[in-house]
């Protein structure tokens, strides 16, 4: 008498996190140092010192100020702060009341999806693969069928004319995250342009309303790139973000939905995403990092960190002969896999202690995913390492 | 476009809320002395010493062992000192993976009734009432139909008789909530042995299981009266629990949910527990209150503060007349209404400012709650207030 659905997903595993744990086993076995774990997704800049320096200005607060309920949609200082940094970046007018603070983009993208599908009519959601996994299942516990549309192979940006093809008159929402999780591809804007037509398009084809969810938890990662801010492109635009990357904090789960004034139903999609993240359980988010959000909202993402990794991490395996996608932002490289069977590969790969993921987990074959948010120590060491792997298979052909 | 739902549970106003903010609106007009705000559950205590210390201690861990992912069930450092914790109190055999922890304990229950309920196929879970009327909303969110049962009228204790009469062989699941709010009352051992072998006999008869879900954000603000631990008397029961009262953290999002090892379908419901967390959106309870919990499990919560108030309320209100439920935990009075509609009665009080909230929004009519949870200097300035209220119902009798 328990519910099998949740059950299942409760017992299923997640392939990163299956992945990670066999390379800890491995590390434990033979030292942290010879195991090359390109599994995760945790960031290893550390949370700026402003952080901590505002985590001690919020203790010397009165205890109910500071660790209080405060209203569900978060304290007045954390959305303003928030919304004159966008307002600052992107030339908005954006306000408090279009800001609903969440535990991290997780919550924030089920209330998404809950706000705008209805459960038992047949809606449809699109998302680009390769992509997230949670997604499929957030969507379909939203009672919406998670339709998947293959990016463009060769540059993982929006294959528009797929998604064009893929549009009906049950698609709700199409989600669009760029920087990407896992190909590190950051969409132009003539590609999000081309996209905002299509969906222009289909709305007036099927006469229905098509909402594009911007997932942006990996926003200040970018190589030189300019990531386009996609409320200025597409009016019917819902934000979902994360302060996990951007201020290393993915543990304490803080982030935000912006429901922009732009969109032709502002109140009501705010009214709804309010009311999906109340009957999941949502309070409020943690008191305290609201007060850190507030204070840090512009402190700058250490990207340099990772931009070091990446180079290191794109001229060792381009010497060595690998075709990947060049990463222009999120801390991922999408790796061609040596053989179709992108599990394969990874098989041998664990054979010399190296640990990516395969693109199956992500709704596409024949790829890996390397995440580089590791010490740079662990690129340079895994060289050796990636040449064997390369090597073994010039061998056999 | 937008799910009607969700938008109806966003734009419905929470009475205790729309009551609270009537009465900052008169705070506003003619100053917070004036005004006796009794709407709210938010615990007045402020959080102990060592919260500070321990938060302090913490910011001394490297950034990524503070602030990164940990594993969705939580650290298991904060599990095993929960664990430990329970087991010195109740003499039980619990271990950190028994324990979830979660942003408080809504969506503790929330994942416990979805794993319980299975939407579609009319499950029940029942409730007492009055009952906190979240419960409601998110019972029907999990499918089931939430089915409620009067307290005994005179000492509001479960009516068993009621209960087992309520049963059917749809019932999922029932909640318990003791200490109670809104009512104060703590349900006897005697009582809950009585509760559960109707739930046996219910079993038996139905050929079904039904899980009892114990409710315990309060169980450490009693008054000198024991509150029983529910699983050594009853197998199938789950327990869900906040810091938001006992180290007045309500804020902080931190809580759990345990599966004891006596439930007999104890790995199906906790791996349950985890899916319905994860589809909601769950990715950790916050980090840094993880570590809080592991140091700060055993700190005692301010209960003579309360008391205080509790006695100067009690007495004061013993002397003008009123009926009450003697308040045996949490911090709210449950008091009768002088006139049939406890709704205008407190519309009469709210001319006096007086703002408790009416007993309707609680599933039960008659009554108002007084939440007590404030300083004593409004409980004791309120009384020539209350008194008013008392004499203009003599006056017109």
């Amino acid at each position: 008498m328990i519910n099998p659905t949740m059950r299942g997903y409760g017992a299923e595993k997640s392939s990163i996190r299956e992945i990670s744990a066999s390379a800890a086993g491995r590390k434990a076995a033979i030292g942290a140092a010879n195991v090359f774990d390109f599994s995760l997704g945790n960031p290893t800049a550390p949370a700026p010192d402003e952080v901590r320096q505002s985590i001690e200005r919020a203790l010397t607060l009165p205890s109910m100020q500071l660790h209080g309920y405060t209203p569900a949609v978060g304290i007045f200082e954390a959305r303003e702060a928030v919304a004159a940094s966008l307002n600052r970046r992107w030339g908005t007018d954006y306000a408090a009341g279009d800001l609903f603070l969440t535990c991290g983009a997780a919550p924030a993208l089920v209330a998404t999806f809950k706000a705008l599908a209805e459960p038992g009519v047949g809606d449809e959601i699109v998302v680009i693969a390769p992509y997230f996994p949670e997604y499929k299942v957030w969507i379909e516990c939203a009672g919406a069928t998670c339709v998947e549309v293959l990016a463009d192979q060769r540059t993982f940006d929006i294959d528009v004319d797929a998604v064009a093809a893929a549009l009906t008159e049950r698609t709700r929402a199409i989600v669009v995250n760029s920087p990407n999780n896992p190909t590190g591809a950051v969409y132009p804007e003539r590609n999000l342009r081309e996209l905002s037509r299509a969906l222009d398009e289909a709305e007036r084809r099927f006469g229905t309303q098509i909402t594009l969810v911007s997932d942006e938890p990996y926003r200040e990662i970018a190589y030189g790139v300019e990531v386009p801010w996609i409320p200025s492109i597409h009016d019917r635009t819902i934000v979902t973000y994360s302060y996990s990357k951007a201020l290393s904090l993915p543990g304490e789960r803080i982030g935000w939905v912006l429901v922009p004034p732009t969109h032709p139903e502002h109140d009501a999609l705010y009214e709804a995403v309010a009311g999906a993240s109340r009957v999941s359980g949502h309070v409020c988010a943690p008191s305290l990092f609201q007060r850190v959000l507030a204070d840090c909202v512009d402190v700058p993402c250490d990207v340099e960190s990772y931009a070091k990794n990446r180079d290191a991490l794109t001229e060792g395996l381009s010497a060595l002969g690998y075709e990947f996608v060049e990463p222009q932002g999120a801390f991922y490289l999408w790796l061609k896999s040596l053989e179709p069977s992108a599990s394969a590969f990874c098989d041998r790969a664990r054979e010399l202690e190296l640990f990516p993921v395969p693109s199956d987990s992500f709704g596409c074959p024949g790829w890996v995913r390397v995440g580089y948010c590791v010490s740079y120590q662990t690129i340079v060491d895994s060289m050796p390492a990636w040449k064997s792997l390369a090597e073994s298979y010039a061998e056999a052909s």
